[in-house]
């Protein structure tokens, strides 16, 4: 189980609800998909304004939790009023803090998401903070009490999967709250290797919402999560420079 | 389906049936792995007395298909006798063609290979060439009639993965009949890379065999073996270099 | 030229002074890698106490400027310390600030880094952070008028060279002042590469140091950044997923 | 000194000819990459037919060695007869043989390479085959009695750099005669990359010939094979998952 605050998850795989070609596919995609968490923009969703469609209206909300994100903010104060709009609609108690800091790559800024972490921790939310793969910054941001990590594979929605399994191996294993890696996704693949790095889960938009086929690429995903679950713990074999043989044939007579 | 010569299979995950800890493990390891095709090294197999114990005594053989192969030889001439062997003994019409040309690295000699090759399908065999990455190599091998061709992702048992996906990739673009990768997968994302970048099965063994727990791992080979072909019957989304916004923000109000 | 605060070098080769064999050898690869910037760490030296050899006493220090760097210091007030005595010995007026925030990866603290560089810059010292390969953090140190941006290539005395090379193009690409990229290199290619995607010098210790011959790894080192300057400035081709013909021989009649 | 049959070379960098924007440019960058060795098609050169300019006729040739290559050629007669033209001219009596077996690819046909190998070893040709990067294939190429061994980088003009240095790493132990890497080469770091594995030269046209500079990236070229080779001899440090501090800070008192 994947256990976030006071929830506890069967599922590993978070989706993000944007880009979807329209809301048929979307909302096969995110049943095929078995997550339990979506994330949305919280100032990309009409939940304050009746007059435009929301996907969020076509699901049948017992059945997931919502992770609302702070995407938009450029500073700890905006990021903190949006989440507290979200928190206001009723819908969740969980706020994914997404502070960017740069336009280009869009990766976060680590002094406003520390701020805004803190603040949203202090106002009784159940925070999980995206950030960069810097080691320190996401060991400073679980002291403070966030309920998950959320560190980015690569830039989001640039397909490039884990540039750098290496600080979020660190991550992984400092960490004590669960490690979502968040952003960067581009295949099923990237979504297993975070897995057999040891995450606890893994969240992604555009992988499933650009696919060609998003429902499924849904799946794939879905399966790629678990595979990969089962892979870590099923502890791989050591890389070798050279090779061994499957079957030694020392001593063995028909030649 | 995976059609090899006139069998048809609706597993992509091929398995060796080298160095398990025991045969209760490998028992349940082939059978969670749901393969469907087992190699094993001819000279290996006590196939020809009966003094020693044998893991194919413990299969039902109705479920799976045998695939000798001819491990040991270092010439044609070797893999020829090896291969008629595995064929007298009425186990099987397949043979994995692996003829070694170097002790260090297991990687195969490409004109033992070719020669092997060429007489066995002579023979009526339906012959399976284990080879490198090498392109042209990989052409020839088709040309002569092989019904499948086994590229090595990396060396045997060494846990590397996929050394070169372009190479693979050209190979697997190039090829009519199915392409097999073989040798050198470490961990489950290695056999979904694979699946990814268009191949039609994988086979492997010491990542299974090897693992702190072997049936857990021929799990994790089976999902991701199936979440491979779907990740890429589903269609990537593009690698790019810099970010795009899962959920776009222009015009929206709130902030 | 490289121009650091009213410093300006010729050489973009920046050497550390730790773990060298001997007093002998150090010096020699220093005057071979053609250096002007040696970093020390300021709790290293014995620039306080007479009784131990010291390396800077054997050096000629008119042809040497003197970066003495924070190491040891795990908060902000530590670097701020060891800065003013390093400054108080009248050798310097620059400092690296490290500020380290994790014992096992040696990975710098991006908030007591912030802190330490915001302090040391109204002291009006010349400061250049170490800081990880986090872009939006790279962009606040520029921000508070740090003098260089030193970004590392992965774990300090890791050897394991540019791990995210993307990232610290992001970094170069963004930022006014140098960026010399710091800590990981493993070997001379690692230092060429930093300087292809357009770094102003790099700063590398064990690789010269721990190099089994420690001088001529020193030319090489120097060789590799003037090369990769050139290559940088020189503009190399683009990657192609398929072949190009070096010499199209189409319409040629020999054949 | 890099010894080819019976020629001795200062220069580790092999030139290609084709593509330069124009002939001063190229005779310029061939001057300052301080090269030995041109390789020319034969197909290509108007060697045979005095009409069109030339551009060995513009160089010194007392101060080159000429290294005909049999590009276009796609069998091995077509690569001997080639060769025999390229000798009958009087300009050399050295060949790189190339059996393209991929027009995608351009990457080498084994088995013609093999045959046109043995055959020109037998006409008394010095023989350097092109080859990919096939372990077990080189060491046939060496066994026939080749001069030098010239494995792939990736394929010719792709600029992918070394895609598996892994398998160049083995070819370049275990082969006696030189090993010049050729082909695939994109940037300085890229050749220097391998000579750090090892090997005896680098063979390259593209990456400088396309370069935006080719004169700056010519010097870049020379500079990195000759720092390559310093690397390699000077013994690089192990690399390591985590890190070491470049300067041991245990029982020092300042802080």
């Amino acid at each position: 189980m994947l256990n976030i605050g006071h929830y506890s998850f069967s599922s590993r795989l978070l989706l993000g609800t944007g880009k979807y070609p329209d809301f048929k596919t979307q909302k096969e995609a995110v049943e095929v998909s078995g997550s339990e968490i979506l994330t949305f923009a919280v100032r990309r969703m009409n939940i304050f304004e009746g007059s435009q469609p929301n996907f969020l209206e076509m699901l049948d909300l017992e059945k997931y939790t919502l992770l609302p994100n702070t995407a938009g903010a450029k500073t700890a104060e905006e990021a903190v009023r949006i989440a507290k709009l979200a928190k206001a609609s009723g819908l969740c108690d969980m706020v994914k803090v997404e502070v960017i800091g740069c336009d280009k790559t869009l990766l976060p800024d680590p002094v406003e998401t520390l701020k805004a972490t803190e603040e949203l921790l202090k106002e009784g939310f159940i925070v999980l903070p995206y950030t960069s793969d810097d080691v320190v910054l996401a060991r400073r941001l679980e002291e403070l009490g966030s309920h998950a990590i959320m560190p980015a594979a690569s830039p989001i929605g640039s397909g490039q999967g884990i540039i750098n399994p290496l600080y979020l191996k660190f991550i992984i294993e400092q960490t004590k709250v669960p490690v979502i890696v968040d952003a960067g996704i581009g295949s099923a693949s990237d979504a297993m290797i975070a897995m057999e790095l040891g995450a606890d889960g893994v969240l992604l938009n555009t992988a499933v919402a650009g696919a060609k086929d998003p429902v499924k690429m849904a799946l794939a995903m879905k399966m790629a999560v678990e595979a990969g679950k089962l892979g870590y713990e099923a502890g791989r074999i050591p890389r070798k420079e050279t090779a061994t043989a499957s079957s030694p044939l020392e001593g063995l007579s028909v030649k």
